[in-house]
C-alpha cells in the first residue's frame, strides 16, 4: 500500500519562537532524519487542514501522508476507532483531530499562559466544532428532499447564529477568537473554512467582516502564506 | 428568577494532593466565603455530571446552580451560545462542558505529566464524545418510526463498536482509559454513564467487564462515593 500513498514533506521556515527556529535548523543540518511527526489523513483539507496549518505556522517538519479514498477501506481496519486523522510521533500514534490541534497549539506556542486561558481557547474551539457537527449532520443526510430542507434551515438559522456570535467574539478580542491575541483557536477556525465554504459559500462567510479579516490575517502569516 | 433556582453547595472532603487539602482547609476556615466556582446547569446529570464528579473528586467547593426546564427559555438568551453548562470563576464565565472538564482535570491533578500525555487523555475523551454525539442524533430524531430504526442500528453497530474498543483500552491501560492510571478521562466517562444507560440500558454496559469494573472503581472513590 505504501507505494500508492502520495507523501509530501513540509519544511517551512521557522518564524517566531527561538525553540522553533532551533528545531528548523536541526532539520536543515540533518535533512535525512525522518520527520519527527507524521500526519495520516485523506488527500483533502477536511479534519487534517487545521493540523497542517499548525505545523506550517510553527515551521515544524512533518510527513504529510495523503490517503486516497480507494485505499481507505483497507487502512480503516488498522486504525484505533476507524477514523482519520492519525498523528504519529516517537513510535506512538493517536487519533482525534481537535486533540491533535491542541497538542500542536502548545508545541508552536499558540496556547494559553495558564489553565484558565487554555479553557477560554478550548471553549471557542469546541463551539466551532459544534457548528461543524451541525453541518456534518446535514451533509450526511441521504434523503435528498430532506437534506435540502435541512440545509435551508441551517443556512437560515444555525449558520447565522454561530457566525454572528463568533464574529462578535473576534470584534471583542482585538481581532482574534480568544484572549485578545493569536491562539491555536484562530488557526483551527481557518483550517475549517474549506468545509464551511463548501457548505455555506464563501460569500456567506465574507459578510461577517471580523471573521473575514481574521481569515485574511491568518492566510498572510509567514509559514502559512502560499 | 434567582429564587426559583435550587442551589446546592458541595464541600466534600479533600482526598489526595496536598494543594487540594489546603484549598479544602481554606473553605473550612472561611465557610462564609462564596465558593470560588459556580456551575450552572439543568437539574439533571446530562453534560453537568462529569463536571460535578470532578469537583467532588477534588473536594473543590462549588455552587451547583440547578436550572429548571421551565426557566431555561429566559436564561438561554443570556448565555454566550444558547447552551449550558456554564462555569463561573473570578468573575469570568465560560461554556463548553468538555473544555470545563479538562480545566478541572488539571485543577484536581488528574491531567497528564506532559503535553503528549494530555493528548492521549484528550483523544479518548473526544472518542467518548463521538459516541455521545452519535447517540444524541438518535435521541433528537422526531420521526418515531425512523428513530426506532436508528436506535436498533445504533445498538447493533455503533454502541458495540465503541464500547468494545473502549473496553479493550481499559484492559490495556491497567484498568483505566488512558496512561495506565486514573485520569480525568475516567471521571468524564463515568459522568456520561447516566446518558449512556438511558439509551442502551445498564445491562448493555455491564457486558463490557473492564468498563464495568472501571465504573465501579470510580463510584467507590472517596469524594464520589455516595
Amino acid at each position: 500500500m505504501q507505494r500508492q500513498l502520495f507523501v509530501r514533506f513540509h519544511s517551512v521556515a521557522a518564524i517566531n519562537a527561538p525553540t522553533l527556529a532551533k528545531r528548523h535548523l536541526l532539520s536543515k543540518f540533518f535533512p535525512k532524519m525522518a520527520p519527527p511527526y507524521k500526519l495520516i489523513y485523506f488527500d483533502k483539507p477536511g479534519r487534517g487542514e487545521p493540523i497542517r496549518l499548525l505545523f506550517k505556522y510553527g515551521g515544524v517538519v512533518f510527513e504529510d501522508v495523503l490517503i486516497k479514498r480507494e485505499d481507505w477501506a483497507q487502512l480503516k481496519q488498522k486504525t484505533p476507532f476507524g477514523q482519520l486523522p492519525l498523528l504519529e510521533h516517537n513510535g506512538k500514534r493517536v487519533n482525534q483531530s481537535v486533540s491533535i490541534c491542541r497538542y500542536l497549539g502548545k508545541l508552536v506556542k499558540l496556547a494559553g499562559k495558564d489553565d484558565w486561558e487554555d479553557l477560554e481557547i478550548d471553549a471557542v474551539v469546541d463551539t466551532i466544532t459544534d457548528l461543524r457537527a451541525k453541518i456534518t449532520i446535514v451533509r450526511l443526510e441521504k434523503n435528498v428532499a430532506l437534506k435540502k430542507t435541512m440545509k435551508e434551515e441551517a443556512l437560515k438559522e444555525t449558520v447565522p447564529f454561530y457566525l454572528s456570535r463568533l464574529d462578535a467574539l473576534v470584534q471583542k478580542n482585538n481581532g482574534f477568537l480568544a484572549l485578545g491575541r493569536l491562539t491555536w483557536a484562530d488557526l483551527y477556525f481557518v483550517g475549517k473554512i474549506p468545509i464551511f465554504s463548501e457548505f455555506m459559500g464563501e460569500d456567506t462567510i465574507a459578510k461577517y467582516t471580523n471573521l473575514k479579516a481574521l481569515i485574511d490575517k491568518i492566510h498572510a502569516l509567514p509559514g502559512i502564506k502560499k
